[in-house]
């Protein structure tokens, strides 16, 4: 007996074949993936050659050639911020209904994208990509300090709290994901408000079911380049 | 015979009373009073003393301190990109209805947020703040080919339209806002598309109103601190 075909996601997400190892895990269409782990909702994967020139016909669906787009029927969506945003209008468990909790997670989605990526962006700068340089080791401290300040207010809107918005949210999914990019290095660690909040969001079932699914995409080396 | 009493904006935004010569004119709260201008809507300011302690109450309706906040009816909302959305939400010539152009609109509005703007901050950071410091010397060539790189992908999405999401939009605030920061600076003007990109969007009388009315509230001289 045939078995039955199954129907094929309405939702496609693009991530890559491929990436070195400290990236593993913290590519940004795990968000979107635990968006829909979150829901139960399934969704298909296009896996971009990691090492090969992205094809210009990439840079019309997302301008910086980056990952993740999103495909939701006919609709196309790039950043993970809108992706989180357009998901989270398909289910209440990733953005409250009720219109002040709705507009506090809005607001905290924002932050995280534009008050506390920025900040992990250049840290990861500094302590990565420009390892060693002598820019990144002067930078260091005044980074630190910035970084320490932000964060420490953010320990204070926490406090209290199991989440940014009340309830669970994509706030969550956003703010978590960013938090995670600089694990390790003391500035999480040294606040146990925040490291409590990253624990409990990644302990979700959603989110270690999309950590799995990214893991397992990776091809084992990355693939000829074209 | 008594004048008729106006009544009330119902949307309220912050802003600062007094800030130095070479903000005046970028504080983030030009953004929703242009959103607001656009569509004729009345608001009402709330000044904060920008040079004294910021109230510990403030933290508690913007975690970083900053501005803007808006207030609409009982709503209460933070980060200017959280605001433009929600003024969006309002009126279709901020926001397309059609739902690609929603789609793009967003994504455009996160990309000016997320991967445009983390990379004028830190321009920002070093021809401003960190001005003169021997990391940010050391910094710029690396950053200013970094940004060139993504301007040109930026000048590439805009060629041969008007607007980002075709129709004037959210998205189209937010990145002319952005790329604002760094005008003057050669890294704009070394790029035809964004210059007359940048050209439409500051010759909209909406966003000449609204730089009048944020220009009008600074005090000449900053209040005595608290």
């Amino acid at each position: 007996m045939p078995a039955t075909p199954q129907p094929l996601p309405q939702v496609e997400i693009t991530g890559y074949d491929w990436v070195p190892d400290f990236a593993k895990g913290f590519v940004r269409d795990l968000r979107p993936r635990w968006a829909c782990e979150e829901i139960g909702m399934p969704y298909a994967m296009r896996l971009l050659n990691a090492t090969a020139p992205r094809p210009e016909s990439y840079f019309r669906e997302q301008p910086w050639g980056q990952v993740p787009v999103l495909a939701d029927g006919e609709i196309r969506m790039f950043e993970s911020g809108a992706i989180l945003l357009h998901l989270g209008e398909k289910d209440e468990r990733l953005l409250p209904r009720e219109p002040q909790a709705r507009a506090t997670a809005i607001s905290w989605l924002f932050a995280a994208y534009n008050s506390v990526d920025p900040m992990t962006f250049e840290l990861s700068n500094i302590e990565i990509f420009a390892a060693g340089e002598e820019w990144a080791e002067l930078r260091r401290p005044s980074l630190i300090e910035f970084a320490g300040q932000r964060l420490d207010r953010l320990a204070a809107a926490i406090e209290g709290r199991e989440w940014l918005a009340g309830r669970f949210s994509i706030a969550d999914i956003a703010m978590a994901s960013v938090l995670r990019n600089v694990e390790g290095g003391g500035l999480i660690e040294e606040r146990p408000v925040l490291t409590a909040y990253l624990e409990r969001a990644i302990a979700r079932p959603a989110f270690k079911a999309a950590l799995a699914a990214q893991l397992a995409d990776f091809k084992p080396t990355p693939a000829a380049a074209a």
